[in-house]
């Protein structure tokens, strides 16, 4: 089973593509769409739009995981972000792919056991899981891979994280 | 000139279609793009997706208004209107629409002139203006003719609301 994990933004989407095989991972891919500050945001959109479509297209994702979003006190970038998680959900929605929904609590506690692990640990814990040589790189594609291995070993219980 | 007016929404997308011909407006269609609460919210997004592309189709708009979003207390309410949002502006953005921004303060005074209008003084203004037999309801659907009046009343100035 192939999985997308993604970090929702919109200067800045992580992503990752793993693939579970029996209870261990074989990372495929994970980089990072961005777009930049100086763009229309509606460009933006059109852009992270076309990138997602053709990502899914790449790897076949059976299924995509995402990370809730939570608002910060900056009330016009928590807009521009929910406004391109919008426009993320629906690029996989479009292809019929099963769309969950994790807390940044929930992945704490699906890869690290602890609700209060920090940044590093989660960190730490994506590079042991894929094998990787060093932590990827920015914060936001070592989060999407984070995400993904969340969904993966939640499986059994998945059905409740399935996006409302 | 075909103007598309739309307030956006999750559970409803006013729309409106008017065009101008000189100085007077003469509507094409208005109604609302409808979502159940109950639908996942990811098929309520492609649902809004492929009825504003059908839409768009069908009256080829050469320009879209559409109202800024502006947060209320309720949070979550507001990551789901922003989530619509970013569906709805990327919807025109896919069919080479230019997309203009206007406050609900800009509606006001681009329709009545007076920025502490209240709704019935711009429902009134939209039912005078395009000759209709009464004002359409819901709320949202007189909204978003309200927008598309805005913008054709502002077509000079019309650069500095292009969406950035």
């Amino acid at each position: 089973m192939i999985i997308m994990g993604l970090d929702p933004g919109l200067a800045i989407v992580g992503y990752g593509f793993i693939e579970k095989i029996g209870n261990s991972y074989k990372v495929i891919d994970y980089d990072a769409i961005t777009t930049p500050a100086g763009m229309p945001s509606s460009q933006r959109l059109e852009h992270i739009y076309r990138e997602m479509t053709r990502l899914i297209d790449l790897y076949q994702p059976d299924e995509l995981a995402i990370e809730e979003l939570f608002f910060n006190k900056n009330v016009k970038t928590a807009i521009s972000v929910a406004q391109a998680r919008g426009v993320e959900i629906l690029s996989a929605q479009i292809k019929n792919i099963p769309i969950y929904e994790y807390t940044p609590l929930q992945v704490k506690q699906g890869l690290v056991g602890y609700g209060r692990a920090d940044k590093k640990q989660i960190q730490h814990m994506v590079k042991i899981l894929l094998n990787l040589p060093e932590i990827p790189k920015p914060d936001d594609v070592a989060d999407a891979l984070a995400i993904a291995l969340t969904h993966g070993h939640t499986d059994k219980f998945k059905s409740q994280y399935l996006m409302e």
